[in-house]
């Protein structure tokens, strides 16, 4: 296993002492137990959002801290659930008086464990909602999931939803908004190669020399096909195709096109799949009329992209450019 | 080869069209010869920057044109030199009257073929000066350099130029703060693993299991040792020891410290790094008052990272300060 770490078993640890020096203007970061939240937390009056799930895809969600996007992140460690006693630390952390919703990727251990805090935080009298992240049109059920996992969508949540905690809007509206961005969302992803965990050391599946994953899952699930390496013009078509068909988009529509890498793909892999991608969606009479292109939730060092679209209105639109103040997302300050 | 590309020989075009369809609010793209430009250019008044090399260590450069950074950028085909042409008409796209500055990095291609393009536009009146950046103290000559290599400070002196740009200094001041720059910056990096340019095909060097190479440069060229993989915070001390030696600092210094993935690594082990770094300057009394954490100066999907430290003085603090906004950096706009 060839990585930039000390010991595996302190590698979460060790990075989060990293943010810390880092990045003390903009967060605070608590080790026991483990979470990442707004230096200046909680802010009076809004309704503050928390989410969180395994490490090892950064920048979500402790990237996303700041001002205009999430108020906490609890990182669990690499590919494995935070506890519920984390999520609960994070939610109290953040409680402004105005409730706290909990952004929450579809797996099992995440779902049940945030379950558990919002009870927790029920019986200290703080009103939680949570919405499940679910647009990976991959595979209805998945190895850590019932239903359908949740991917790129969360963090075009993270941010829409930021945007209204940030205007004012109380924490039904907010919940309403992020159910919202879900329901017209969906992404679908691939992998070129494995990663490896660090506790594990040694890559989570093996794909041979001129094979890809179609559909791949976040912690290399499995996904939909393996087959032989195609350009990438048609591997874009074959991640588009099912994601329209989930969408029902038709001409005119408007969306937010966000090509993302699993952490180890070039920008210029990146490009070349979003030209094709804007091709396509021009043939069809479908606008971009928002992007986002780079490595916002990714799978450690794996090679491969996602592709997520979201259907746009004029809500959504302005609420995406809203300004934000994050380690890994910033516009307007 | 395993990459999300169509035809290797059509890499670089692709990725500018990709960029043009994401990016025509900041840039625009000319594809004959290549280069991208600021939507604005050329700003009347205005000391124009022009950067470029070899494609592959994106975003460097053309995620760094636009307000308060590069006017425009010229990409080589992948770590090859882009030709005088290309600058030439980038020069002239970005003259707004007050001379142009050419950012140059240390390549022997780039050098010769920044200078005849120099010598172009002054036949059309047009005045230039050109700052060659060699931070790199890995190696004193290189595979394709005489003298140091120029790496991590070009994306530091590209942010510190386009501010004092910006806020109206003449070309000779902003050439001052460019050379100022690159004297106060020192640079070393490392890798895990090779890249593999499309058109060759396989990679560019190979190493074993267990090895890593200290002192690599930014196209796999040779660094100064192979060795055993090291736990993270005792590579930290490798890059770090030989920046120090060079750059003299003192107790009670300020600096900016960059910490760059070279592609394929995840934040995760950046921020280790960065911990490690933090330390070991505290316990010289040296104080980080700024920093870059990222992949801002690449090789394509290497695995590794490199550190970059910059010594501050209160000008180059608040030049680097100043509002930017370009694809891959983005501040206070």
């Amino acid at each position: 296993m060839k990585k930039l770490i000390n010991d595996p078993d302190n590698v979460v640890r060790e990075e989060l002492e990293g943010v810390a020096l880092a990045h003390s203007d903009l967060v605070k970061v608590v080790l026991e137990p483990f979470y990442v939240v707004r230096a200046d937390a909680p802010v009076e009056g809004k309704v503050g959002i928390v989410s969180g799930g395994g490490s090892g895809h950064e920048p979500m969600h402790g990237g996303f801290v700041g001002m205009g996007m999430l108020d906490a992140a609890c990182p669990g460690e690499v590919f494995t659930s935070p506890t519920p006693d984390q999520m609960f630390e994070a939610t109290k952390a953040v409680n402004g008086g105005k409730g706290v919703l909990h952004i929450v990727k579809n797996y099992t251990g995440d779902v049940m464990n945030f379950e558990m805090a919002a009870e927790l935080a029920d019986g200290e009298g703080i009103e939680v909602e949570a919405v499940v992240i679910d647009d990976d049109v991959a595979v209805e059920d998945s190895l850590y999931t019932a239903g359908r996992r949740g991917v790129g969508a969360t963090v075009l949540a993270e941010k829409i939803c930021g945007a209204a905690a940030e205007r004012g809007d109380d924490l039904a509206k907010v919940a309403e908004i992020c159910r919202k961005v879900n329901d017209n969302a969906a992404s679908m992803g691939m992998a070129l190669t494995s990663c490896t965990v660090p506790s594990a050391g040694e890559p989570t599946f093996e794909l041979g020399e001129n094979e890809m994953e179609i559909g791949i899952g976040i912690h290399g699930e499995p996904g939909r096909k393996r087959m032989e390496l195609k350009p990438a013009d048609e591997i874009t078509e074959m991640l588009l195709d099912p994601i329209l068909e989930d969408l029902e988009l038709s001409e005119g529509d408007e969306v937010l096109a966000f090509v993302n890498s699993m952490g180890g793909t070039p920008d210029i892999e990146l490009y070349i799949i979003y030209r094709r991608l804007a091709q396509l969606l021009e043939e069809k009479g479908i606008s971009i009329t928002r992007n986002l292109i780079g490595a916002y939730i990714t799978s450690l060092e794996m090679q491969g992209a996602s592709i997520t679209l979201l259907k746009l209105d004029d809500e959504l639109t302005e609420l995406w450019d809203a300004p934000v103040h994050t380690i890994a997302m910033r516009k307007g300050i």
